[in-house]
């Protein structure tokens, strides 16, 4: 039985001061409950990471404890890191039907579907999670199906919005359910954690319909084929896209393997209302009219490996992008893809299509699927909460909301702005801040996940600047004197008819530099750090490079 | 002397097709001048390169026709490459006065100032370069003393018209020469050559005295000290810092080896107007009163070792970013760079600071130098060339142009959209595009100008991915055995307590495939590419990484 004293907890393990990874944890001194499990794509600095995920040392030990992870949407950085989660921790799951497909998909992929619970949930579900009582709302996003959480504890109601926006004439009849947030609010929140991916932006985001009318204007002005990319996940987008296309009289050809598999979860699921034989292969494209296909594909933020890539570097065979052909980039470049999008645009133009493309703001081609300072104002006054902490967002974006926040009346020193592993904890309803507990990024490179760390990062660092050089040298213990080498070999450092010369250089620096060691018979490490910073010196001196530099000595 | 049939030849060697490296060429059959020799800054892709200038190989085999390099302003894409071309062709270079400044400091830099002839023109100006008889007219850009060039030929007159915009009221006195331009059109120009960079933006540039007002505006509301970054050349920003400095009764400190050196250019070659003792040392700040310093510094685009970087980390002694402080980003983010900008917002958020930041036409601390269409339109009506070539942009920037052109009447099919190599003839004031010349990407490594190429790239590429392994395996051919090894050494690959265990599995997989080896005595080269397949493959089933091996055989 729960006493009226008992403590609960609050804290992330992701997904403040940075967008993606999300996951955040309600405990109780029996229970626990997560929420999300998001991965978070790397950047340039990270060299030859694929993916980085939470550090969950804290929830492996205390996994008795844990009844369930819930996750709000199917977007990679809420689910991207569930594969990686299960294979250290064994937990049910509780996702609606679309975030399940999406999940089930990455599920099959790592050979994980069979051992894990998944449990389907909708905005009606309640779910006893022991001394947690848990309850949902609709809320509206750049997916279906998501889910705000209300968690009822003895200590008050705590209520975790996900990503939302509000729109008020959603594509499809699926959207916020705002009567069942008044009602949350007006029972009382002792906290809120609210996203804060547009806490930065005035006004309020515009519906998802705006953007439909903008596709079927461009799909009536193209007189040939109309190609048009966006997230494949934006499933609302695309039941716009296949609107257009019924009302141009145009097949739909689908391309990108994302894409392919989205559709056909969200067709399956009833997500997504499209008619028999509407959908075409890319085979057949050639023997249709050029009017009468629109293809749509992966590829809008520039990823060189998805679909629109390959299309403008014409590495199709079976749909090319010909002269007077419209392209449509119906996503804005979220920030960091800008220079690879203009690639693919300028590749475009040149095959002589028409592209559209830009921000959603001038193009009308893309909204965003994040709550603006005006919406984010309605959810704080919805919820009217005692004390409010903003997750998803950098730094300044969590600093603006707690700046909206106040305004609508929360008070200054009832707003947490936390780290990750910055724990709140709540006893008498009274929330504080002052531990900490362990929370990171973890790494994932090929299989292994988190062995990646700073010495190897740092050692590709230097490699991927100035390449390296190998030196072996073959030592005889007992002729005193060197049998074989020094040769060298070098990679990514310099090449061409100048490096034979600098090679024969090195070499005899290496060999003066044994010859004249005192240490030759005995200290094998103290030779070779001779040999690297005599080489270093000489090396910068002559290059201006600093290639990572690894003697290789023999003894025989 | 000049026959009327002469020929004559455009072309360019950098800057079309992308924005950098600018370098445009004329030439008739007995004289050759040069416009401007930019550099460009490498993208992610290219590990390790400084800076990529022009293959200039062209002008080396036609050097003794080159009579000059007219330089039309001090930006790096267009005087970045000077000091590495000096290095390869010595030839005088014309520009004016505050451009052949920074072209002096980049030339002490390099040891060149001494062997190099500089030749101080002005708008006004009239050189006689052989067959080319050069004139020139004043543009407005965000740096002064810009210049466009008519080159009159007894073919016609050919326009060059550098970085321009418009701006009415301007900063200073020195604006653009409107009723120059007006009469060098309505004499008749051969061929226009403009600058594309904002093509694909409708309307105007506002003036650069809006951001002025913005910036008086925020020094008048800042309670402590203000900090205000922005692009060193942009002297006439500068200016307007020093005159919202001098009317808030603030010193000015300068954070930045750019902003020292271009600030003290300026006011030397009095492009700048300082009162005496309004610039102060870096270690006066702390005696004074923090609303009575404002700190212009370097950094605005996000680059590590910049001033505002090193603020935003608290790594400079003498100047610390303190609650309250505001922090001014008077430049918006170049595609690309809004990651850094966004990581160094968040940590002057986290100190406390006010943050003035995100795009000009929000802030209103930010304006174009470069024309928008309605301003791309006034220059090709104003010339009404009868060919027109686009320069200085991407390809969609030059096909946007291309359309603005036909637009105000220049005929299609006498607009050249060209690439860097492409060589436009006029025989009998005709044009044609027939021939290419070379051009292409130099990459500038260290010491190292042009050594570093595709093998090079690919080995760094691979090296930051994955890490290597180097093994290295002593064989005795007398004994027909291994007497040492094989031993493994990664750097970058895999690390800590696992490694031991694989290095293991991996030194067994090589003494087997040696030992195995038919050729063991024979032939080095089939052996070792029997001991990299057999690794990829083992290495790529364990960890799904592919690090670069090298086998190392020794033969003793």
């Amino acid at each position: 039985m729960v006493t009226v004293d008992s403590k609960l907890s609050i804290f992330a393990l992701g997904g403040i001061n940075e967008i993606g990874k999300n996951m955040y944890v309600i405990e109780t001194e029996d229970d626990l409950v997560i929420i999300d499990c998001g991965a978070k794509f790397p950047d340039e600095t990270l060299l030859g990471i694929d993916l980085i995920i939470q550090d969950i040392s804290y929830l492996q030990e205390n996994k008795n404890k844990i009844r369930a992870m819930i996750v709000t949407h199917g977007h990679e950085d809420h689910i991207g890191g569930i594969p990686y989660f299960l294979k250290q921790l064994n937990v049910p799951i509780y996702a609606t039907n679309l975030t399940l497909g999406l999940i089930e998909i990455k599920l099959k992929e790592h050979g994980l579907l069979r051992n894990t619970k998944l449990v389907m949930i909708n905005s009606d579900t309640e779910i006893d999670l022991g001394t947690i009582q848990t309850t949902f709302f609709k809320t509206s996003h750049s997916i279906p199906d998501c889910l705000g959480i209300a968690f009822h504890t003895d200590q008050g109601t705590i209520v975790h919005t996900g990503d939302f926006k509000f729109d008020w004439t959603p594509v499809g009849d699926k959207s916020q359910d705002i009567h069942k947030m008044a009602e949350i609010g007006q029972k009382g929140v002792l906290l809120l954690l609210s996203e804060s991916t547009n806490a930065e932006r005035p006004g309020s985001t515009p519906s998802e319909q705006v953007v439909g009318d903008h596709i079927e204007e461009a799909f009536r002005n193209a007189t040939r084929k109309v190609f048009i990319s966006t997230f494949a996940s934006n499933v609302h987008r695309v039941q716009q896209v296949v609107n257009a296309a019924i009302k141009t009289n145009r097949k739909i050809v689908l391309l990108g393997r994302s894409m392919v598999n989205v559709v056909a979860v969200a067709i399956e699921r009833d997500y997504l209302d499209v008619p028999e034989g509407l959908i075409i292969e890319p085979s057949e494209i050639n023997r249709m009219k050029p009017e009468n296909v629109a293809i749509l594909c992966t590829g809008s933020q520039g990823e060189p490996m998805a679909a629109l890539s390959r299309l403008a570097s014409s590495s199709f065979r079976s749909a090319e992008v010909l002269p007077d052909d419209t392209v449509i980039f119906a996503a804005s470049p979220i920030p960091g893809n800008e220079k690879s999008v203009s690639r693919i645009i300028d590749n475009l133009f040149q095959l002589g299509a028409k592209v559209i493309y830009g921000s959603g703001t001038v193009t009308g081609m893309h909204v965003s699927g994040h709550a603006c300072q005006e919406e984010l104002k309605l959810m704080l006054t919805l919820m009217k909460p005692k004390y409010f902490i903003p997750i998803h967002g950098e730094y300044r974006m969590l600093v603006h909301h707690r700046i909206l926040a106040e305004s609508v009346g929360v008070k200054k020193e009832n707003i947490f702005v936390i780290n990750n592993g910055d724990v709140v904890d709540i006893e008498n309803s009274v929330a504080t801040h002052t531990r900490i507990i362990d929370s990171g990024n973890v790494f994932v490179d090929g299989f292994g996940i988190g062995d990646v760390g700073n010495i190897i990062l740092r050692d590709r660092k230097v490699l991927s600047a100035d390449g390296m050089l190998v030196i072996v040298t073959t030592i005889s213990k007992s002729q005193g004197k060197i049998i074989s080498g020094p040769d060298s070999i070098s990679r990514g450092f310099i090449y061409g008819p100048d490096a034979e010369a600098l090679m024969n250089e090195v070499n005899e620096s290496v060999r003066s530099t044994i010859n004249s060691s005192s240490n030759m018979y005995r200290n094998q490490r103290v030779m070779k750090q001779d040999i690297k910073k005599t080489l270093e010196k000489f090396l910068y001196s002559r290059t201006k490079r600093k290639p990572m530099i690894l003697p290789i000595i023999i003894d025989i």
